[in-house]
Formats: C-alpha cells, structure tokens, sequence
C-alpha cells in the first residue's frame, strides 16, 4: 500500500497527525499540577522524528489493509498506542539525559529538561509520562475500535519492551559499562555485548512499535510474527545508523552533542566494524526485514517502506 | 467479614502472600541484565508495612463475600493487582529519595537505594519497578479470573491514581514548594496547598489500591464509588499519622530518618493544627471512612478493619 504519496509527504502528514494527538492527550492542569505538566509538554513539544509512532502508524495501516480496514482508520485505531510509545521514548530521553546518567544538556537542538526545570522535576516529567502512556494505552481510538483482549496484549507487549527485560535493562547494561563517580565500573563491553545492549536499550521499543500497531489493528499471530521479526532488524539498522551519524554528523544537524559516544569511550560500530562494514550492516538488516515482511505479504506495504527510509535518514 | 482471626496475624499472612507473590514476579537473570534486577529486589525486599497490597486484597475480599466468591478465592484475583501497586509504591520511593529530591540515605532501616547501587541504576530500578507493575497489572490471576474489562479499568486507575493528575502530581507540588539549588521554590504550602498535596501524593495511590481491589473482585460501580470514598478517607488518616509519627517516632522504629520533614521546614499537620487536633482529625477520617463503606454494606469487613489499623500503628 504504498500508493503514489511520496515518503516525505507521508512522514511529515503522520508526525502533525501524532503531534496533534499528543497535545491533546497530555494531562494539563487543573487535574495536573502545571509544574509537572509544563515539564512533560516541553519534552514532548522539542519534536524529533516520531519515528516509533509512525513505524505503529505504519503496521497499522499495512495489516489494517489486509482486513479491509482504510489507512485512515488502521491509523485512527493505533493512534492512542502510538502517542503512548512517543510518550516511553520521550521519558526515556529525559532520563538517560540526566547528570546521573549521560549528563547531556543538549536534547534535539533544546536545553535538556534538566537544565531547564532541574533535576528532580525532570525526574519526575519522566516518571509522569512513562505512568500517562499506560493509561493512554487502556483507551480505544477510531471508530474500528480495539478489543480489550488486543489492548491488553498491547500494553503486555509495551511493558516488556520498556521494562527490565528491554529498555530500562539495555540502559542499565550502558549505565553499567561506564565509570561512574563512587560505582566501579562493570567489564566494557564488547561486540556481542554491544549487540545485546542495543537490542534491549533501542531495538526492544522500535520492535515494539511496529508489533502494537499489528495488533491493534486486528493483525494474527503469523502476521505479528512476522512484523515482529521485521521490527528487530529495523531496530538493530536504526541503532547503527544512529552510531554513523553520531561521528559523522555534525551537532545543528543532530540536534543533540555529535562525537559524543566516541568521545565517551562508548563502543560503537563505527568503532569496531569501521563505517563502510557498518553501512553494509545497516543495509543488510533492511534487507532481511524484507525477507521477514515478504513471509506476510507485506514487503510493499508502508511498513517497508518505513524501514528503507530507517537507513537513508540524515539526522 | 471479620471473622474471629485477629488482625495482626492477618496483617502478617496478607504481608507474608504479597512478599511471596513479589518475588516470583520481580524479573530475574537471564531475561532482565543482573544490574538491574538486583536493584529492583533489594528496594523491594526492604521491606515495608505493604499496606497498599493489603487494602487492595482486602477491599477484594469484602466485595467478593458479596458474590460469592471465597477469601482466598477473592485475594487471588487481586494479588497481581495487589503486587503491582506496592512496585509502584516501592519506586516512588526510590526516586523520592534521589539526592535530586529528598535526598534520604536510609529507608526501612537500609540504606537507600542510590546509596548502594548509585544514582543512575537507583532511577533505571525506579523506572523499572514502575514499568513492570502495569506489565503485571494484565495479568489474571486466581480461578476466578478477571475479564480484560476489569483488568483494563484497573490499569486505568491505576496510572491515573500514579501519575501526573496523582502520585507524581503530588511529589511534583512537594518538590515545587521546596528550595533547590538553582531553581527559584515557589510559594510554601498552607493548610489547603497541604492537604491537595498529600492527596495527590500519598492519598490516590491508597485509594486506588483500594479500588482495584474492588473492581478485580467484581464489584458494581456503586460498590466501587463507596469504596472510592473510603479510600480518600484512609488516604488522609494515612498522611496526618504519618505526620505525627515524623515528631513523635524514633527514627529506629520508624526504620527511616525521624524528624526529617520538620528539620527541612516542610509543613505537617502537626505543625499546622498541634499532634492532638491531628489525632482528632485522624479519628474523624476513619468515622467518615466507615459511614461510606456502611452505605455499600461493608461497614463490618475486613476493609473497615484495616482502616482502623491506620489510625492506631506506630510505625
């Protein structure tokens, strides 16, 4: 379903779409205290790809084909999810920025929560979102509806994704690898430890996005198998991307501090693989999410056309 | 439902059932990196008075008397409900002691967790716990069973009861109201500012667990609104004691620094009314809390017990 609209017609109409949700979405005083809800609106407001909510947009809408739901409604149905997601990353930002943990005070071009609210508020933006996405996850958007059995499927798949065992694990194995003031520092980590990091730290979410959007919007399980499989080689190609341009990006065009991991001694697969290995990784994971996507009939579907635009990003 | 089993050993078998439950589902090694894991057990195995687990199995237990459904059948049904909430209490802690917020090296007379793991793996632990919870929170259990319906509409408590409109709303006010280095405090708080405070704070949390009690149990929606009210009521009672244990407790019966919140010119309603006004209102919040449980027909169960408890522990 990929139909004439060009990519970046696409990816700019679903980011207004999710920021416009988001806005509406939010908690914002009187029920929330305007201190804490001022923080939250300001993370989310510094913008950034969307890319998680627009990977849920996009496997909504590729299963939502399958079972003669428009792209519309496959999008409207997925909605509250994907604003969740946004919400998870966004809180995840705000933490890993903190001086406990990366000490960066430079966020998408803005000064980092932190800076601007001090660390207990930005603390607690974070928790706020994290807690907010949950309860966002509980609603039913759209006139298709999601079931309650599929809501639910979709905040288990979320927690795991986000919890222990996938993003808050993945930033405690970073975390755990780098030498902190009064903490020793656990062994550096090496290639497959990078990989593990990352799978759990990044990979686990961007999997995640697409997974949820299949699900609520009535995929099966072989679908979601496949969109599951197609999600972690997405994953893994973002974070290698991400590494590329972190030494050859520059800080207006990122809009957060370049070089830093490399300066950080972080392990990075520009630094084990070189960059020309590192593309073809890249490259290469795209090419087996294909091959997953293709399993479910889904390789010219938007989802795959999300995931070739993964690699090519710029920023 | 009182039956003729005293409430200290109930209190202990509830701590003893929750205290098992927790610890199979706190996520371990392999699935969930050591680091963390190891974080999120020690705060939860701290200890605790686990009064929120237990208002929430009770308040099942009450209801479920009412359709028919065992004690032990009735806890069941909550006690993934029941664990989930004292995560939730549990790494609220963890980040209100951060030395970006209160700034507490000892907690249920351990060191608190930032002290032994460090500052960024006690917020990752934090972030973990809460994470978990809501990944726990779709769960059924026992062979009652509750319908996704009801497990939905308790993660909706739930989130709205900790998040930016409760719990984080709360903390968000306490720490707005204190000086920090290098962000202006705003106004202190007076009796009003005091009281909206520690209902967000500390009385949602203690409702809702209450409330998903009641609702994982089957109750009907008055059901719920009385057990609602009662709540607040214990969720009140809960803070002004808590107040008057901060001046009169030891800080080795408390198992956390007594005093504190004095020293740091935090208002209390010790301060504001004097320890026996306090006691007064303290007393009153239970009478308040019976006549609405006395409208649901459960003004002589187990749920009405615990709500005196609060007003009479000492620690």
């Amino acid at each position: 379903m990929t139909g004439a609209e060009p990519l970046e017609h696409y990816l700019d109409a679903r980011r207004a779409d999710v920021e416009t949700a988001l806005r509406a979405w939010l908690p914002g005083p009187p029920q929330a205290p305007a201190v804490v809800a001022t923080a939250m609106r300001y993370s989310i407001e510094a913008g950034g790809k969307r890319l998680r909510p627009i990977l849920c947009l996009a496997a909504a809408e590729s299963v939502g084909a399958t079972k003669g739901l428009s792209a519309a409604d496959a999008r409207e149905v997925a909605m509250s999810a994907a604003c969740a997601i946004e919400m998870i990353h966004t809180y995840s930002l705000v933490h890993d920025d903190l001086p406990a943990m990366d000490d960066d005070i430079l966020r998408r071009g803005k000064p980092t929560l932190h800076v601007v609210a001090g660390e207990g508020m930005a603390i607690l933006a974070g928790d706020g979102l994290l807690t907010e996405a949950f309860g966002l996850l509980t609603r039913t958007t759209g006139t298709a509806g999601a079931s309650p059995d599929r809501r639910l499927r979709a905040i288990a798949v979320v927690a795991t994704a986000a919890g222990a065992c996938g993003m808050v694990g993945g930033q405690a194995l970073d975390l755990d690898a780098m030498p902190r003031p009064g903490v020793p520092a656990g062994a550096p980590l090496d290639a497959d430890g990078l990989r593990r990091m990352h799978a759990l730290k990044t990979g686990a979410l961007i999997t995640a996005s697409a997974v949820v959007g299949a699900i609520m919007a009535g995929g099966d399980a072989a679908t979601e198998h496949a969109i599951r499989q197609a999600g972690e080689h997405f994953g893994l190609a973002f974070q290698i991307v991400d590494d590329i341009l972190d030494v050859e990006g520059t800080t207006a065009g990122l809009g957060k501090t370049a070089g830093k991991d490399a300066a950080a001694g972080k392990p990075t697969y520009p630094a084990i693989f070189g960059i020309e290995e590192s593309r073809r990784l890249a490259r290469r994971c795209i090419t087996d999410a294909e091959a997953a996507l293709e399993g479910a009939g889904l390789h010219h579907s938007r989802l795959a056309g999300i995931g070739r635009w993964i690699v090519e990003r710029v920023n």
